[in-house]
Order: structure tokens, then C-alpha cells, then sequence
């Protein structure tokens, strides 16, 4: 098994992104190939360890940034460590690719090169969401904004087989992303995906609405991309936005700064469960490869959980189990 | 200036609503007419005060529920405490109306019975969402689940003369909600919408991604309802989510019983920054009279300031302002 890293993508890389492939190979047993600029990354490499075993590096002079656009960035960017990267794992030099940089261009570049499964129209991001009951998944966290009702259909249905064989849940309750609980409640392309749902062989629990999404009401959330992101971004945006002002309020006197030193062990221990870098990336369902996006901020830590999660994803043979549902 | 309050509606109606109506008499120097069943509301009234200056009753025998569909109950529950309200405002018989209870009720009754301003397509729901730097309007908050880049553009102009009067920003800044910073991104929807706004006279400042709207980077955030509503509902879902769980955390055991003693003022400071009923409720803006639509599960603290809010809304000339502007 050999994962593929763009060692150059995210706010943190090289540095994390490399430190965080040795943790994977030395914990998980598994291969890494790196791509980016080779000198660099061999210097970061030997910042850590002089062990080169499963370690590989994939010489590529040019990085797409956060700024690139992503569709051109893909066309014009050959030698981009991104680029080189997905034409590997499209070759067969490797099995599967992990980047936290530029979203976009990893969306477009994985669909554009690596390619879709079969007549699938629209591959689709699925992050996992903290929830009380464990993770949901979101499908699509932004990979296409704007969708039809067959779309959605087909992430419930790729989402469904992701959860059952990475989550191992037996019987997903799928939830369709809506604004009211009821049927008939929402837009034209949830009414229409609504009745989809409720004739395929999912188990389709209904409509779940954005402020019962950490409860752990589904296991699959479907949306079109937009709203997704918006769920997503929004969850992210207000958790960290609570923590940081809670921060400030533990601080603001004497008296808290007391509290504050008792009760940390306790906050610390939620901020781990709120953590987005513990779960590991996004996939993108509906490639010929397991292709995982990390967060942009993630840590050696994350990056670590990203290839850890892509191993599993290699060893349940995820990517075939949706190419058959998907011919069936 | 007369206000009429649906004494029926919300969780806690009708003794919450009769309480807030109180108090708003009394501090504010409001009239207020109650609609509802007058043998149960005399009740609840004389159980405060056997003062009924200025408090009217509007006699109604019949409720809509939050189960009733809301366009169906509009037109079959004549004798509910909610149309006869908004006949009574119709009529000029009170300037102005406030109701906790079903939203799609209000909105469809307020636009079929009291009527929209002028050649207007779309009435939009406009709630205040508590951020970093006070308050952020959200134009629509779920009245209008499927849009055209037309209606935002209204939604902008009426959200930002309502921010400009009632939150006193001379000009305030105007965000698109997109899952994207820089113009080109987003779904065709917020695409169209970005060259309306651009083209306007309004402070337009492009778009604002969810996880930034608590920073209060926008004063006026325009979406369609459907979107509006998920980031709404997950703003307030994670941040109740959090809370609770902070709360069991800190109650884990002897040690953080301990810290949260400590740091309980503080936190209660923080709570109360989140919270909604602090705010008011949501105006509908796009109608020919005031239509206030207060949290379902507000208490009478928040049917008060739901009411002070109407009044200076009516004191602003709010609706009147839009209609010129629309004209122009």
C-alpha cells in the first residue's frame, strides 16, 4: 500500500505535513511517497530521522497555492506537486492521495485526472462531523454548488457505504439537509430529493434540520454543496468562536483565573472532542482512488489521522464497494 | 401607538406573552391589544395587575398550532388569535403586530392579509444574530427557501435602511453569505446576486463565508432563505450544543465542581451575549406594517424586548422608509 501526500499543500507545509508521514509510517506500517520540491523536503525529512525506509519523494518544482484558481491551476501548473501527485495515483504509482492545500484544485484536479467512477455525474467532499453519538458524515461539504435531485441521491448512496465501512455503522440513518422537519418543507431541489430518497433502499430517516446535526439525529447528511458548506463552516466558525471568548471570559479576573486553572483538564478534553484534525480528511466520493482532503490548518497530528483514515479506506476497498452500488 | 401582541402563540404562551405585554406597557408606554381567548387571557392578566390601562383584548376562540400548515390554517382558522390579529392591523386598528408563534404562519398570514409594500416580490424574515461587534442582520432568515438574484438585491436594500434605523450604523456594510471569499465563487444563485450588489448604491463588501458572520465582519447579511435558515439554526444549534456539554464537563466531578463556582458569573456574562431573546425577534421586512416574529420559546423577558423593539421600529418609520426606497 502506497499513499500518496502533497507535501506542499496546507498553511502549515512542508514542515507538518512531512513530520506528520514519518508518524504515519512509523505507526501504521505504511508507504508514503511525498511530493514537492525535493531539496526542501529532504531537509525537513532529515530534521526528524535518517530513515528513509517507505519514505519516497516525488521531485516537483511548482506548488498551487490558496490563491490559484483551481480549474486553470490544474490545466497550467504540470510540475505543481498537486498535479504530479494525481497523475501518479491515476498511473497506478500510487493508491490513494492526501492534500491539505488549495480545495478546489484537489476537487477538480482528482475529478479531471484521476476520473470519475463509471457514469457517476458528480463526485462529492465527505467530511466527518463531531456529534455527540460519534461522527456524521456531510455529503457534499462543497464540491458542487449547485445540484439536482439525482446528485444528491447518489452522495446518500456513496455516503451510506462510506459510513457502513469506515464508521462500521450498520444501517446509516441517512438525513436529508433541510429547513423544517416535515416533508414537503424546503426548496424545490430537497422537495424533489426528498421522494427520491424515500423510494431507494437507504435507510432514510427524513429531513434533519442545521441546529440537530450534533445531536446525532443522522449518520449521512446530504446536501447540495452550498448548504453543506455553509453547515459545515458554520459549525466550525461558532465553535471556535464560543471557545475563544470563553477563553477570554476565563481570563477576565482573578477570581475566573482560579476557576479557570480547575476546570481547564474538563476543556481541554472538549476542545479535543469539537477537534476537526482528530478525525482525520474529507473524501472525495465518487473517484477511481481514494483522494482525502485534510483540513488547511492541519497539524503534523492531522495530517497523521489523514493517512491513517486513507489506510482504512484502502484496506476496506471503499472506492469498488461504491463502483458496484453504483452500477447496481 | 397601539401594538398588537398573538397572545396564543409560542411554547410558553399564552402567560409568557401576557407577562412580556405587561412589562412592556409599563416600561415602555406602549398600548398593547392581546389577541387570544379573552376569559383565559383576563386570567393570566389579573393574576399580575388588576391595571388594564392601556391594555386591550381582541376577543379570538381559535389557535394555530405549530402543527397547522401554515398557508391552510391562514385561510381556514379564521377565528384564530393570528388572523384576527392581522386583520386588526389590516384595518389600522393596531400599528403593528408580534407573534411567537408558527413562523410560516405569520409570514404567509402577514403577506396575504396585510399585503406587501408595493410591486415587492418577496417579504423576507430578518433576524439579528448577537456577533463580536454587536449585531449582524440576516435578510432572509428561511421565509423564502427558493430565490432569485432580484429578490437578494431587495433583501439587501430593505436589510441595510432597517440596520441603518434601527441598529444606528450609518452605513452599513452590506455581505453576500457564499461558501467563498473572492467574487466567481458560490452557486449561480449568490453568482447573479454578487453583480447586483456590486452595481448597487449600497456598501456592498462582497462576500462573507459562515465561519466569519460572528466575527461581525458584515452588518447586513444577505441570503436566501434556505441557506439563511441552515446558518441560523447552526449558529444556534452548536452554540446550545456547546453549552450544555461545557456544562456537563464542569459538572464531572468534585475538582471542576469547584473551578465552576469560580467561573459561573463569567460564564452567565457569556451566555447571555448568545442569547437571543435579548435581541427582540425578527421584523419581516416587505409588508405595509410592522410584523414582528419573536423566538417560538421566548419567555416574557423576550416578548418585552420583542415589543420595545416594534416600538422603536414604529418610531423609526421604518416601513415607510422602505416603501420610498423601493419607489426610487
Amino acid at each position: 500500500m502506497k499513499i500518496m501526500v502533497d507535501a506542499m499543500g496546507g498553511d502549515n507545509a512542508p514542515e507538518a505535513v512531512v513530520k506528520g508521514s514519518l508518524l504515519a509510517r512509523d505507526e501504521f506500517g505504511v508507504s508514503i511517497v511525498l511530493s514537492g520540491k525535493e531539496d526542501v523536503l529532504k531537509k525537513y525529512i532529515e530534521n526528524e530521522t535518517k530513515d528513509y525506509r517507505n519514505i519516497e519523494i516525488l521531485n516537483a518544482e511548482d506548488v498551487i497555492t490558496n490563491d490559484d484558481k483551481p480549474v486553470l491551476a490544474i490545466r497550467r501548473k504540470k510540475e505543481s506537486s498537486l498535479v504530479k501527485a494525481l497523475h501518479a495515483v491515476k498511473n497506478n504509482e500510487a493508491d490513494a492521495i492526501v492534500s491539505a492545500g488549495n480545495s478546489g484544485a484537489l476537487l477538480s484536479g482528482a475529478t479531471l485526472i484521476i476520473g470519475r467512477i463509471g457514469k457517476l455525474e458528480r463526485p462529492a467532499l465527505a467530511p466527518f462531523i463531531p456529534t455527540d453519538k460519534g461522527f456524521a458524515l456531510l455529503v457534499d461539504a462543497g464540491a458542487n454548488a449547485d445540484c439536482k435531485p439525482e446528485y444528491l441521491a447518489d452522495f446518500a448512496l456513496m455516503g451510506s457505504i462510506y459510513s457502513r465501512h469506515i464508521l462500521n455503522i450498520e444501517n446509516p440513518k441517512v438525513g436529508l439537509l433541510n429547513i423544517g422537519g416535515e416533508e414537503g418543507k424546503g426548496n424545490q431541489l430537497t422537495i424533489d430529493t426528498y421522494g427520491l430518497l424515500k423510494n431507494s433502499n437507504l435507510n432514510f430517516i427524513g429531513n434533519i434540520e442545521s441546529r440537530y446535526v450534533l445531536r446525532g439525529d443522522a449518520d449521512v447528511i446530504v446536501a447540495d454543496g452550498f448548504a453543506g458548506n455553509i453547515l459545515l463552516k458554520s459549525i466550525e466558525g461558532t465553535a471556535s468562536y464560543i471557545m475563544e471568548n470563553l477563553k477570554k471570559e476565563l481570563m477576565s479576573s482573578f477570581r475566573t483565573k482560579m476557576g479557570a486553572l480547575l476546570v481547564k483538564p474538563a476543556l481541554r478534553n472538549f476542545k479535543k472532542r469539537l477537534d476537526y484534525g482528530e478525525v482525520g480528511g474529507g473524501m472525495l466520493l465518487g473517484v477511481n482512488a481514494p483522494v482525502i482532503k485534510a483540513h488547511g490548518s492541519s497539524n503534523s497530528i492531522a495530517i497523521k489521522n489523514a493517512i491513517k483514515q486513507t489506510k482504512n479506506i484502502l484496506d476496506s476497498n471503499v472506492v469498488n464497494l461504491i463502483r458496484e452500488a453504483l452500477q447496481a
